[in-house]
């Protein structure tokens, strides 16, 4: 019983996930769903990321947290427009969430969607919200460990972000240990280190969303 | 239906956390709950608590991870019992897993018992599992927002640390914001800066450990 209304919940939620995609492929918007652990710097990536991008990519971001708009508030001035999505006690961003969020977005004007999901590395991995692209983030303090412990999470990723790499020589982590951890369950995601805070590393990372843009268009 | 289905689940889920804590209570160990997010240092935490504790004070582990065993053998040796339970794609531990867990223990040779709960901010808050207090971790480089954006975490909390201190230095962390946001929702836990690493607020840790415990005894 508890299994079966489980499995329509997710039916549901891909059903809805694909509308969202295609509501966003005929505005020619490439959505990226960013997860990772509370604290890894999703917010500060944005905050960094989307001015990068140049003025003619222009950027919407979906925020999802439990009940605070803080991240919401950051970004607030820096992207386009901005929603913030509470869940409440839900612990992932939702497909109807998400296309309650397009409602109120003006995606011909824009060139990418970021959703922000729920700082967690278990629940939203199962959830598909009608994003194109996965990044996900490692922060050097959550330590080396996380790729093995989380794989559910880093397996369907397309760009994996190594953040916060300003504090490789403060902190213990191997750099390599993760790679190896990669190396088993995921080839395909590039890898890139960064820190937005410093700014190494965020050349490749654009490099990279450039090259999906026009992959796209 | 389908809240129908979470309420008997959270429902039975209580029942048998009561049934745990009774059996603790029995052979008189006290159940700590450890929860965090992932990378907070739980592991650690245990790691330089167990020995601090003195031989007086055996204390067996039962560490909650979705596959790997790696936290149980990195506590195998220090902890005097570790029991490991994978959770699969499950994001927290259940009172029944737990009870399983208690099976294979030798309750009455030990004093404390450690629950090192799946590393998430979100899930494991709502699940009873039988313990007697709940600690809460909070890692400086998380950031100083966490507690407002997770209370439900933070509110039951029977003793709150902030790992990793040693790092406030290098990082912008705001001890004044966060015991700000902690002084509307929990005023009764006592906060305690520590680093397990270089040994900073171990002895406020212990100290409180054995209050908790001679309260019990």
């Amino acid at each position: 019983m508890k299994i079966k209304v489980v499995e329509s919940v997710l039916k549901a939620n891909d059903a809805t996930a694909r509308e969202n995609r295609k509501m966003m492929d005929r505005a020619s918007v490439l959505a990226i769903n960013v997860m990772s652990a509370p604290g890894s710097g999703k917010t500060t990536l944005l905050e960094k990321t989307i001015p990068a991008l140049g003025p003619d990519h222009r950027s919407a971001v979906l925020v999802g947290d439990l009940q605070t708009t803080r991240d919401a508030e950051r970004l607030d001035g820096i992207a386009a427009e901005t929603v913030q999505i509470n869940t409440g006690r839900g612990c992932h961003l939702s497909a109807t969430q998400v296309a309650d969020g397009l409602k109120s977005l003006k995606l011909e004007s824009i060139s990418f969607l970021w959703i922000e999901n729920v700082g967690n590395m278990v629940c939203p991995a199962g959830f598909d919200l009608g994003e194109h692209m996965r990044a996900v983030l490692l922060s050097v303090p959550e330590g080396d460990d996380k790729v093995a412990k989380y794989p559910i999470l880093f397996q369907p990723a397309d760009v994996i972000l190594i953040t916060k790499i300003d504090l490789i020589g403060v902190l213990d982590f191997d750099m390599e240990s993760v790679r190896k951890d990669l190396s088993k369950i995921n080839t395909r995601a590039p890898v890139i280190e960064i820190s937005p805070k410093t700014g190494q590393g965020m050349d490749k990372w654009v490099d990279w969303l450039s090259a999906q843009r026009k992959g796209r268009t």
